[in-house]
Protein backbone atom coordinates (compact mmCIF):
# COMPACT_ATOMS: atom_id res chain seq x y z
CA UNK A 1 0.00 0.00 0.00
CA UNK A 2 1.42 3.96 -1.13
CA UNK A 3 0.67 6.63 1.14
CA UNK A 4 -0.61 9.40 -0.37
CA UNK A 5 0.32 12.13 1.15
CA UNK A 6 -1.08 14.78 -0.87
CA UNK A 7 -4.54 12.91 0.44
CA UNK A 8 -3.83 13.11 3.79
CA UNK A 9 -2.77 16.63 3.80
CA UNK A 10 -5.47 17.94 2.52
CA UNK A 11 -8.09 16.55 4.56
CA UNK A 12 -5.89 17.83 7.31
CA UNK A 13 -5.65 21.34 5.51
CA UNK A 14 -9.61 21.64 5.31
CA UNK A 15 -10.24 20.57 8.89
CA UNK A 16 -7.83 23.07 10.09
CA UNK A 17 -9.17 25.40 7.30
CA UNK A 18 -12.47 24.77 8.88
CA UNK A 19 -11.38 25.50 12.60
CA UNK A 20 -9.68 28.50 12.08
CA UNK A 21 -12.82 30.18 9.88
CA UNK A 22 -15.31 29.31 12.72
CA UNK A 23 -12.60 30.63 15.56
CA UNK A 24 -11.62 33.82 13.45
CA UNK A 25 -8.32 33.97 15.18
CA UNK A 26 -5.83 36.25 13.56
CA UNK A 27 -2.88 33.38 13.03
CA UNK A 28 0.38 34.40 11.79
CA UNK A 29 3.85 32.30 10.80
CA UNK A 30 6.82 34.23 10.40
CA UNK A 31 9.27 33.03 8.25
CA UNK A 32 12.73 34.12 8.64
CA UNK A 33 14.42 33.74 5.42
CA UNK A 34 18.43 34.06 4.81
CA UNK A 35 19.23 35.06 1.47
CA UNK A 36 17.77 34.03 -1.86
CA UNK A 37 18.29 30.65 -2.65
CA UNK A 38 15.57 29.83 -5.22
CA UNK A 39 15.43 26.27 -4.03
CA UNK A 40 14.44 27.84 -0.28
CA UNK A 41 12.11 30.14 -2.16
CA UNK A 42 10.00 27.33 -3.57
CA UNK A 43 10.08 25.00 -0.50
CA UNK A 44 8.86 28.23 1.05
CA UNK A 45 6.49 28.96 -1.39
CA UNK A 46 4.49 25.66 -0.79
CA UNK A 47 4.07 27.02 2.82
CA UNK A 48 2.65 29.98 1.59
CA UNK A 49 0.18 28.52 -0.19
CA UNK A 50 -0.77 26.26 2.22
CA UNK A 51 -1.23 29.04 4.54
CA UNK A 52 -3.46 31.11 1.96
CA UNK A 53 -5.69 28.51 1.73
CA UNK A 54 -6.92 28.05 5.50
CA UNK A 55 -6.49 31.62 6.14
CA UNK A 56 -3.19 31.83 7.90
CA UNK A 57 -1.18 35.30 7.40
CA UNK A 58 2.39 34.63 6.15
CA UNK A 59 5.23 37.63 6.85
CA UNK A 60 8.56 36.86 5.34
CA UNK A 61 11.64 38.41 6.91
CA UNK A 62 14.33 38.35 4.81
CA UNK A 63 17.90 39.10 5.68
CA UNK A 64 21.51 39.07 3.51
CA UNK A 65 23.37 36.04 3.18
CA UNK A 66 26.14 37.90 4.77
CA UNK A 67 24.71 38.51 8.05
CA UNK A 68 26.98 37.40 11.08
CA UNK A 69 25.25 34.56 13.99
CA UNK A 70 24.64 37.27 16.58
CA UNK A 71 22.79 39.91 14.19
CA UNK A 72 20.79 36.58 12.66
CA UNK A 73 19.95 36.01 16.29
CA UNK A 74 19.06 39.17 17.58
CA UNK A 75 17.01 39.63 14.24
CA UNK A 76 15.30 36.47 14.69
CA UNK A 77 14.92 37.13 18.17
CA UNK A 78 12.91 40.79 17.45
CA UNK A 79 10.81 38.78 15.66
CA UNK A 80 10.00 36.37 18.42
CA UNK A 81 8.79 39.41 20.42
CA UNK A 82 6.33 40.53 18.20
CA UNK A 83 2.70 39.99 19.38
CA UNK A 84 0.85 39.37 16.07
CA UNK A 85 3.38 36.37 15.21
CA UNK A 86 1.71 33.45 16.31
CA UNK A 87 4.57 31.69 15.51
CA UNK A 88 8.00 31.56 14.22
CA UNK A 89 10.66 29.08 11.42
CA UNK A 90 13.75 29.50 10.48
CA UNK A 91 13.49 28.60 6.37
CA UNK A 92 16.88 25.74 6.38
CA UNK A 93 19.48 25.32 5.10
CA UNK A 94 21.26 28.04 6.77
CA UNK A 95 24.46 29.39 5.45
CA UNK A 96 27.33 27.29 6.24
CA UNK A 97 29.15 29.84 8.74
CA UNK A 98 26.18 30.04 10.66
CA UNK A 99 25.13 28.41 14.45
CA UNK A 100 22.00 26.67 13.28
CA UNK A 101 21.09 25.55 16.87
CA UNK A 102 22.39 28.66 18.16
CA UNK A 103 19.96 30.57 16.55
CA UNK A 104 17.07 28.28 16.19
CA UNK A 105 17.29 28.73 20.37
CA UNK A 106 16.17 32.78 19.74
CA UNK A 107 12.45 30.89 18.65
CA UNK A 108 10.67 30.33 22.75
CA UNK A 109 8.48 27.06 22.67
CA UNK A 110 5.48 29.13 22.63
CA UNK A 111 6.19 30.30 19.44
CA UNK A 112 7.83 27.60 17.59
CA UNK A 113 5.78 25.32 14.84
CA UNK A 114 8.95 23.51 13.80
CA UNK A 115 9.83 22.77 17.23
CA UNK A 116 13.53 22.84 16.88
CA UNK A 117 14.52 25.05 19.41
CA UNK A 118 16.71 23.28 22.24
CA UNK A 119 13.45 24.27 24.59
CA UNK A 120 10.88 22.76 22.58
CA UNK A 121 12.88 20.15 21.88
CA UNK A 122 13.26 19.53 25.69
CA UNK A 123 9.42 19.42 25.74
CA UNK A 124 8.77 17.04 23.29
CA UNK A 125 11.32 14.48 24.24
CA UNK A 126 10.70 14.51 27.87
CA UNK A 127 6.82 14.29 26.76
CA UNK A 128 5.88 18.04 27.72
CA UNK A 129 5.23 19.24 24.76
CA UNK A 130 1.60 18.82 23.17
CA UNK A 131 2.56 19.28 19.37
CA UNK A 132 5.38 16.67 18.04
CA UNK A 133 7.99 18.40 15.33
CA UNK A 134 6.49 18.17 12.13
CA UNK A 135 7.91 15.42 10.15
CA UNK A 136 7.20 13.12 13.45
CA UNK A 137 3.80 14.50 13.73
CA UNK A 138 3.24 13.06 9.62
CA UNK A 139 5.11 9.63 10.75
CA UNK A 140 2.35 9.60 13.57
CA UNK A 141 -0.40 10.64 11.07
CA UNK A 142 0.41 7.65 8.48
CA UNK A 143 1.00 5.18 11.27
CA UNK A 144 -2.61 5.98 13.46
CA UNK A 145 -4.38 6.13 9.84
CA UNK A 146 -3.16 2.59 9.48
CA UNK A 147 -3.69 0.78 13.22
CA UNK A 148 0.26 0.56 12.86
CA UNK A 149 1.11 -0.97 16.85
CA UNK A 150 4.60 0.19 17.64
CA UNK A 151 5.28 -1.42 20.96
CA UNK A 152 7.97 -4.35 20.19
CA UNK A 153 8.52 -3.95 16.66
CA UNK A 154 11.86 -3.70 15.31
CA UNK A 155 12.50 0.24 13.72
CA UNK A 156 15.16 0.86 12.13
CA UNK A 157 15.72 4.79 11.88
CA UNK A 158 18.90 5.32 8.56
CA UNK A 159 20.40 8.81 9.64
CA UNK A 160 20.77 9.92 12.77
CA UNK A 161 19.99 13.89 11.93
CA UNK A 162 18.78 16.39 14.04
CA UNK A 163 15.83 17.41 11.22
CA UNK A 164 14.66 13.79 10.86
CA UNK A 165 16.81 11.04 13.06
CA UNK A 166 16.89 12.31 16.15
CA UNK A 167 13.14 13.03 16.98
CA UNK A 168 12.06 9.76 14.89
CA UNK A 169 14.22 7.73 17.32
CA UNK A 170 13.34 9.80 20.07
CA UNK A 171 9.65 9.43 19.61
CA UNK A 172 10.12 5.38 18.55
CA UNK A 173 11.54 5.03 21.66
CA UNK A 174 8.96 6.42 23.85
CA UNK A 175 6.07 4.57 22.39
CA UNK A 176 7.85 1.25 23.06
CA UNK A 177 9.36 0.17 19.58
CA UNK A 178 12.80 -1.15 19.67
CA UNK A 179 15.06 1.14 17.62
CA UNK A 180 18.29 1.25 16.21
CA UNK A 181 19.64 4.29 14.31
CA UNK A 182 22.08 3.43 11.63
CA UNK A 183 23.75 6.61 10.32
CA UNK A 184 27.09 6.57 7.98
CA UNK A 185 29.80 5.22 10.46
CA UNK A 186 27.49 2.08 10.67
CA UNK A 187 29.72 -1.13 9.81
CA UNK A 188 26.86 -3.47 8.64
CA UNK A 189 23.62 -1.52 8.14
CA UNK A 190 22.26 -3.99 5.70
CA UNK A 191 21.95 -6.53 8.84
CA UNK A 192 19.64 -3.61 10.97
CA UNK A 193 17.88 -2.80 7.91
CA UNK A 194 17.07 -6.44 6.97
CA UNK A 195 15.16 -7.21 9.94
CA UNK A 196 13.95 -4.01 10.69
CA UNK A 197 9.25 -4.16 10.83
CA UNK A 198 9.70 -0.50 10.31
CA UNK A 199 12.48 1.64 8.45
CA UNK A 200 12.21 5.54 8.51
CA UNK A 201 15.30 7.00 6.61
CA UNK A 202 16.26 10.73 6.39
CA UNK A 203 20.02 10.39 5.08
CA UNK A 204 19.11 12.81 1.74
CA UNK A 205 20.70 10.16 -0.38
CA UNK A 206 18.69 8.15 -3.35
CA UNK A 207 18.65 5.02 -3.73
CA UNK A 208 20.01 4.44 0.32
CA UNK A 209 17.70 2.04 0.95
CA UNK A 210 16.78 -0.83 -2.06
CA UNK A 211 14.59 -3.61 -2.76
CA UNK A 212 17.06 -6.26 -1.94
CA UNK A 213 17.65 -4.48 1.39
CA UNK A 214 14.20 -5.43 3.01
CA UNK A 215 12.07 -7.71 4.48
CA UNK A 216 8.67 -8.82 2.70
CA UNK A 217 6.35 -6.89 4.42
CA UNK A 218 8.23 -3.80 6.17
CA UNK A 219 6.47 -0.47 6.47
CA UNK A 220 9.10 2.07 4.77
CA UNK A 221 8.71 5.54 5.74
CA UNK A 222 11.06 7.76 3.44
CA UNK A 223 11.91 11.48 5.11
CA UNK A 224 14.89 11.86 3.15
CA UNK A 225 15.35 14.30 -0.09
CA UNK A 226 17.54 15.04 -2.51
CA UNK A 227 17.85 16.97 -5.84
CA UNK A 228 19.43 15.64 -9.03
CA UNK A 229 18.66 16.64 -12.42
CA UNK A 230 15.96 19.13 -10.85
CA UNK A 231 13.95 15.83 -9.64
CA UNK A 232 12.97 15.17 -5.82
CA UNK A 233 14.27 11.85 -5.06
CA UNK A 234 13.92 10.23 -1.69
CA UNK A 235 15.76 7.75 0.27
CA UNK A 236 14.17 4.73 -0.59
CA UNK A 237 14.00 3.45 -3.87
CA UNK A 238 11.01 2.79 -5.73
CA UNK A 239 10.74 -0.54 -6.59
CA UNK A 240 10.75 -1.37 -1.97
CA UNK A 241 6.54 -0.89 -3.00
CA UNK A 242 6.99 -4.58 -4.40
CA UNK A 243 7.76 -6.06 -1.06
CA UNK A 244 6.30 -3.16 1.64
CA UNK A 245 3.46 -3.77 3.13
CA UNK A 246 2.98 0.11 3.27
CA UNK A 247 5.35 2.62 1.76
CA UNK A 248 5.28 6.29 1.89
CA UNK A 249 7.63 7.40 -0.90
CA UNK A 250 9.12 10.34 -1.65
CA UNK A 251 7.83 12.79 -3.14
CA UNK A 252 3.89 11.93 -2.05
CA UNK A 253 4.47 10.57 0.87
CA UNK A 254 5.63 12.18 4.33
CA UNK A 255 6.62 15.46 2.40
CA UNK A 256 2.58 17.08 2.37
CA UNK A 257 2.01 15.88 5.53
CA UNK A 258 4.75 17.47 7.07
CA UNK A 259 3.49 20.80 6.19
CA UNK A 260 0.04 20.04 7.34
CA UNK A 261 1.65 19.41 10.39
CA UNK A 262 3.42 22.52 10.77
CA UNK A 263 0.46 24.65 10.32
CA UNK A 264 -1.30 21.83 12.61
CA UNK A 265 1.63 23.16 15.49
CA UNK A 266 0.72 26.89 14.68
CA UNK A 267 -2.66 26.59 15.41
CA UNK A 268 -2.18 24.53 18.32
CA UNK A 269 0.18 26.73 19.86
CA UNK A 270 -2.35 30.02 19.07
CA UNK A 271 -4.69 28.47 21.77
CA UNK B 1 39.26 -5.68 32.89
CA UNK B 2 37.06 -4.40 35.96
CA UNK B 3 36.31 -0.35 35.87
CA UNK B 4 37.22 0.78 39.39
CA UNK B 5 34.39 3.29 39.72
CA UNK B 6 35.93 4.22 43.36
CA UNK B 7 39.24 4.77 42.33
CA UNK B 8 37.78 6.89 39.91
CA UNK B 9 35.91 9.13 41.68
CA UNK B 10 38.31 9.50 44.33
CA UNK B 11 40.61 11.06 41.82
CA UNK B 12 37.48 13.42 40.48
CA UNK B 13 36.97 14.21 44.14
CA UNK B 14 40.41 15.11 44.78
CA UNK B 15 40.16 18.09 41.94
CA UNK B 16 37.36 19.31 42.56
CA UNK B 17 38.14 19.59 46.06
CA UNK B 18 41.68 21.41 45.26
CA UNK B 19 39.57 23.61 42.40
CA UNK B 20 37.03 24.62 45.44
CA UNK B 21 39.62 25.64 47.64
CA UNK B 22 41.62 27.64 45.18
CA UNK B 23 38.45 29.53 43.45
CA UNK B 24 37.70 30.35 47.45
CA UNK B 25 33.77 30.37 46.06
CA UNK B 26 31.03 29.51 47.92
CA UNK B 27 28.95 26.47 46.44
CA UNK B 28 25.77 25.03 47.73
CA UNK B 29 23.82 22.16 46.78
CA UNK B 30 19.85 21.87 47.43
CA UNK B 31 18.42 19.08 47.91
CA UNK B 32 14.56 18.57 47.98
CA UNK B 33 13.52 15.54 50.00
CA UNK B 34 10.09 13.97 50.07
CA UNK B 35 9.02 12.11 53.06
CA UNK B 36 11.62 9.79 55.37
CA UNK B 37 12.29 7.00 53.20
CA UNK B 38 15.36 5.24 54.69
CA UNK B 39 16.79 4.24 51.11
CA UNK B 40 16.53 7.58 49.75
CA UNK B 41 18.04 8.76 52.87
CA UNK B 42 20.78 6.46 52.49
CA UNK B 43 21.13 7.90 49.05
CA UNK B 44 21.72 11.16 49.73
CA UNK B 45 24.00 10.79 52.70
CA UNK B 46 26.42 9.55 50.36
CA UNK B 47 25.74 12.83 48.84
CA UNK B 48 26.22 15.00 51.53
CA UNK B 49 29.39 13.00 52.63
CA UNK B 50 31.06 13.97 49.28
CA UNK B 51 30.00 17.42 49.53
CA UNK B 52 31.93 17.48 52.99
CA UNK B 53 34.78 16.13 51.52
CA UNK B 54 35.02 19.04 48.62
CA UNK B 55 33.66 21.80 50.54
CA UNK B 56 30.49 22.30 49.12
CA UNK B 57 27.70 22.90 51.45
CA UNK B 58 24.13 21.06 51.09
CA UNK B 59 21.07 22.14 52.27
CA UNK B 60 18.12 19.96 52.50
CA UNK B 61 14.46 21.14 52.30
CA UNK B 62 12.05 18.18 53.56
CA UNK B 63 8.37 17.85 52.74
CA UNK B 64 5.78 15.57 53.96
CA UNK B 65 4.83 12.32 51.48
CA UNK B 66 1.57 13.39 51.01
CA UNK B 67 2.20 17.03 49.71
CA UNK B 68 0.02 18.33 46.05
CA UNK B 69 2.09 18.43 43.00
CA UNK B 70 1.17 21.96 43.11
CA UNK B 71 2.48 22.42 46.62
CA UNK B 72 5.66 20.77 45.78
CA UNK B 73 6.41 22.44 42.51
CA UNK B 74 5.82 25.92 44.13
CA UNK B 75 7.78 24.81 47.11
CA UNK B 76 10.82 23.74 44.55
CA UNK B 77 10.60 27.38 42.62
CA UNK B 78 11.11 29.30 45.94
CA UNK B 79 14.39 26.76 46.44
CA UNK B 80 15.82 27.84 42.89
CA UNK B 81 15.42 30.73 43.98
CA UNK B 82 17.48 31.43 46.80
CA UNK B 83 20.28 32.89 45.30
CA UNK B 84 22.72 30.80 47.88
CA UNK B 85 21.78 27.78 46.21
CA UNK B 86 24.29 27.41 43.34
CA UNK B 87 22.24 23.96 41.59
CA UNK B 88 19.15 22.33 42.71
CA UNK B 89 18.27 18.43 43.06
CA UNK B 90 15.36 16.36 44.01
CA UNK B 91 15.86 13.47 45.43
CA UNK B 92 14.46 10.69 43.51
CA UNK B 93 12.23 8.31 43.22
CA UNK B 94 9.22 10.75 44.11
CA UNK B 95 6.01 9.49 45.37
CA UNK B 96 3.67 7.33 42.95
CA UNK B 97 1.08 9.74 42.71
CA UNK B 98 3.94 12.98 42.03
CA UNK B 99 3.86 14.37 38.47
CA UNK B 100 7.91 14.01 37.96
CA UNK B 101 8.87 15.86 35.23
CA UNK B 102 6.18 18.58 35.91
CA UNK B 103 8.47 18.87 39.13
CA UNK B 104 11.51 19.00 37.86
CA UNK B 105 10.75 21.37 35.58
CA UNK B 106 10.73 23.77 38.09
CA UNK B 107 14.09 23.89 37.99
CA UNK B 108 16.30 26.18 35.46
CA UNK B 109 18.91 24.63 33.14
CA UNK B 110 21.64 26.78 34.94
CA UNK B 111 20.85 25.71 38.64
CA UNK B 112 20.07 21.86 37.54
CA UNK B 113 23.41 19.56 37.95
CA UNK B 114 21.17 16.13 37.79
CA UNK B 115 19.57 17.61 34.20
CA UNK B 116 16.64 16.11 34.77
CA UNK B 117 14.37 19.36 33.61
CA UNK B 118 12.91 19.47 30.45
CA UNK B 119 15.13 22.75 29.48
CA UNK B 120 18.23 21.07 30.38
CA UNK B 121 17.73 17.99 28.42
CA UNK B 122 16.51 20.07 25.39
CA UNK B 123 19.94 21.74 25.75
CA UNK B 124 21.76 18.50 26.44
CA UNK B 125 20.28 16.57 22.94
CA UNK B 126 20.39 19.50 21.35
CA UNK B 127 24.41 19.84 21.80
CA UNK B 128 24.38 22.99 23.68
CA UNK B 129 25.17 21.88 26.92
CA UNK B 130 28.42 22.40 28.89
CA UNK B 131 27.82 19.28 31.21
CA UNK B 132 26.13 15.98 30.49
CA UNK B 133 23.67 14.21 32.67
CA UNK B 134 25.34 12.51 35.81
CA UNK B 135 25.09 8.70 34.18
CA UNK B 136 26.60 9.98 31.08
CA UNK B 137 29.35 11.97 32.08
CA UNK B 138 30.23 8.48 34.26
CA UNK B 139 30.29 6.98 31.15
CA UNK B 140 31.93 9.14 29.43
CA UNK B 141 34.73 9.29 31.72
CA UNK B 142 35.09 5.55 31.42
CA UNK B 143 34.98 5.04 28.23
CA UNK B 144 37.65 7.90 27.80
CA UNK B 145 40.33 6.44 30.46
CA UNK B 146 40.18 3.45 28.62
CA UNK B 147 40.44 5.25 25.18
CA UNK B 148 36.95 3.42 23.52
CA UNK B 149 36.18 4.86 20.28
CA UNK B 150 32.33 5.19 19.36
CA UNK B 151 32.48 5.91 16.20
CA UNK B 152 30.75 2.88 14.17
CA UNK B 153 30.30 0.46 17.24
CA UNK B 154 27.29 -1.69 17.91
CA UNK B 155 26.25 -0.04 20.94
CA UNK B 156 23.30 -1.89 22.52
CA UNK B 157 21.01 0.46 25.24
CA UNK B 158 18.89 -1.98 27.52
CA UNK B 159 16.31 -0.41 29.34
CA UNK B 160 15.16 2.82 27.84
CA UNK B 161 13.84 4.81 30.97
CA UNK B 162 14.37 8.69 31.93
CA UNK B 163 17.45 8.26 34.45
CA UNK B 164 19.94 5.86 31.93
CA UNK B 165 18.12 4.70 29.22
CA UNK B 166 17.14 7.56 27.15
CA UNK B 167 20.29 10.16 28.06
CA UNK B 168 22.60 7.28 27.13
CA UNK B 169 20.92 6.64 23.77
CA UNK B 170 21.12 10.17 22.98
CA UNK B 171 24.02 10.87 23.48
CA UNK B 172 25.64 7.50 21.83
CA UNK B 173 23.73 8.69 18.66
CA UNK B 174 25.46 11.80 18.77
CA UNK B 175 29.17 10.46 19.37
CA UNK B 176 28.06 8.33 16.13
CA UNK B 177 27.80 4.47 17.86
CA UNK B 178 25.34 2.84 16.20
CA UNK B 179 22.61 2.79 18.83
CA UNK B 180 19.39 0.03 19.36
CA UNK B 181 17.40 0.47 22.49
CA UNK B 182 15.69 -2.29 23.88
CA UNK B 183 13.06 -2.69 26.60
CA UNK B 184 10.75 -5.36 28.09
CA UNK B 185 8.56 -4.79 24.59
CA UNK B 186 11.36 -6.34 22.60
CA UNK B 187 10.46 -9.53 21.29
CA UNK B 188 14.56 -10.60 20.53
CA UNK B 189 16.53 -8.44 22.84
CA UNK B 190 19.30 -11.57 22.72
CA UNK B 191 19.36 -10.97 19.00
CA UNK B 192 20.89 -7.44 19.62
CA UNK B 193 22.80 -8.39 23.13
CA UNK B 194 24.17 -11.06 21.64
CA UNK B 195 25.91 -8.53 18.87
CA UNK B 196 26.76 -5.50 20.93
CA UNK B 197 30.30 -3.89 21.18
CA UNK B 198 29.23 -2.02 23.81
CA UNK B 199 26.26 -2.81 26.53
CA UNK B 200 25.05 -0.21 28.40
CA UNK B 201 21.91 -1.62 30.86
CA UNK B 202 19.58 0.48 32.97
CA UNK B 203 16.93 -1.47 33.97
CA UNK B 204 17.00 -2.55 37.79
CA UNK B 205 16.27 -6.01 37.45
CA UNK B 206 18.93 -8.03 38.38
CA UNK B 207 20.51 -10.98 35.75
CA UNK B 208 18.87 -9.16 32.95
CA UNK B 209 22.20 -9.58 31.21
CA UNK B 210 23.96 -12.80 31.71
CA UNK B 211 27.19 -14.09 30.66
CA UNK B 212 26.17 -16.75 27.95
CA UNK B 213 23.81 -13.41 26.43
CA UNK B 214 26.90 -11.55 25.12
CA UNK B 215 29.73 -11.81 22.94
CA UNK B 216 33.48 -11.93 23.88
CA UNK B 217 35.64 -9.14 24.48
CA UNK B 218 31.83 -7.13 25.09
CA UNK B 219 32.51 -3.48 26.69
CA UNK B 220 29.67 -3.98 29.85
CA UNK B 221 28.43 -1.22 31.61
CA UNK B 222 25.87 -1.66 34.40
CA UNK B 223 24.01 2.01 35.27
CA UNK B 224 20.98 -0.53 36.62
CA UNK B 225 20.47 -0.49 40.30
CA UNK B 226 18.16 -2.65 42.61
CA UNK B 227 17.66 -4.03 46.05
CA UNK B 228 17.46 -7.62 47.09
CA UNK B 229 17.61 -8.62 50.42
CA UNK B 230 19.44 -5.58 52.03
CA UNK B 231 21.69 -6.49 48.91
CA UNK B 232 22.76 -3.41 45.81
CA UNK B 233 22.63 -5.47 42.78
CA UNK B 234 23.07 -4.50 38.90
CA UNK B 235 21.39 -5.47 36.16
CA UNK B 236 24.35 -7.25 34.41
CA UNK B 237 25.55 -11.18 36.14
CA UNK B 238 28.82 -10.18 37.55
CA UNK B 239 29.94 -13.77 35.57
CA UNK B 240 30.30 -11.64 32.60
CA UNK B 241 33.47 -10.36 33.63
CA UNK B 242 34.80 -13.39 31.62
CA UNK B 243 34.18 -12.82 28.61
CA UNK B 244 34.48 -8.74 28.83
CA UNK B 245 37.32 -7.16 27.65
CA UNK B 246 35.55 -3.81 30.11
CA UNK B 247 33.05 -4.04 32.91
CA UNK B 248 31.85 -1.45 35.31
CA UNK B 249 29.88 -3.65 37.89
CA UNK B 250 27.25 -2.63 40.34
CA UNK B 251 28.49 -1.94 42.85
CA UNK B 252 31.70 -0.39 42.49
CA UNK B 253 31.41 0.81 38.75
CA UNK B 254 29.23 3.58 37.38
CA UNK B 255 27.84 4.75 40.70
CA UNK B 256 30.59 6.28 42.65
CA UNK B 257 31.41 8.34 39.71
CA UNK B 258 28.00 9.68 39.05
CA UNK B 259 27.87 11.48 42.51
CA UNK B 260 31.39 12.55 41.79
CA UNK B 261 30.08 14.16 38.10
CA UNK B 262 26.91 15.27 39.42
CA UNK B 263 28.98 17.86 41.54
CA UNK B 264 31.38 18.61 38.68
CA UNK B 265 28.51 19.31 37.48
CA UNK B 266 27.44 21.65 40.55
CA UNK B 267 30.95 23.22 40.21
CA UNK B 268 30.69 23.85 36.51
CA UNK B 269 27.13 25.75 36.80
CA UNK B 270 29.10 27.82 39.29
CA UNK B 271 31.17 29.30 36.98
Amino acid sequence: MIVDGKAIAERIKSSLAEEISKSKKKIRLAVLKVGKDPVTARYLEVKRKFAEAIGVDVRIYEVPTDISNNKLREKLSEIVHIEENTGVIVQLPLPEKINMQYILNAIIPGKDPDMLSSGAWGKFSTGKSKILPPVVGAVKVIFDENKIELKGKNAVVVGAGRLVGKPAASWLIGEGATVSVVDENTKNPEDYIKKADIIISGVGKPKTIEADMVMDGVIAIDCGTSESSGQVAGDIDLEVVKKASLFAPVPGGVGPITIAMLFKNLIELSK
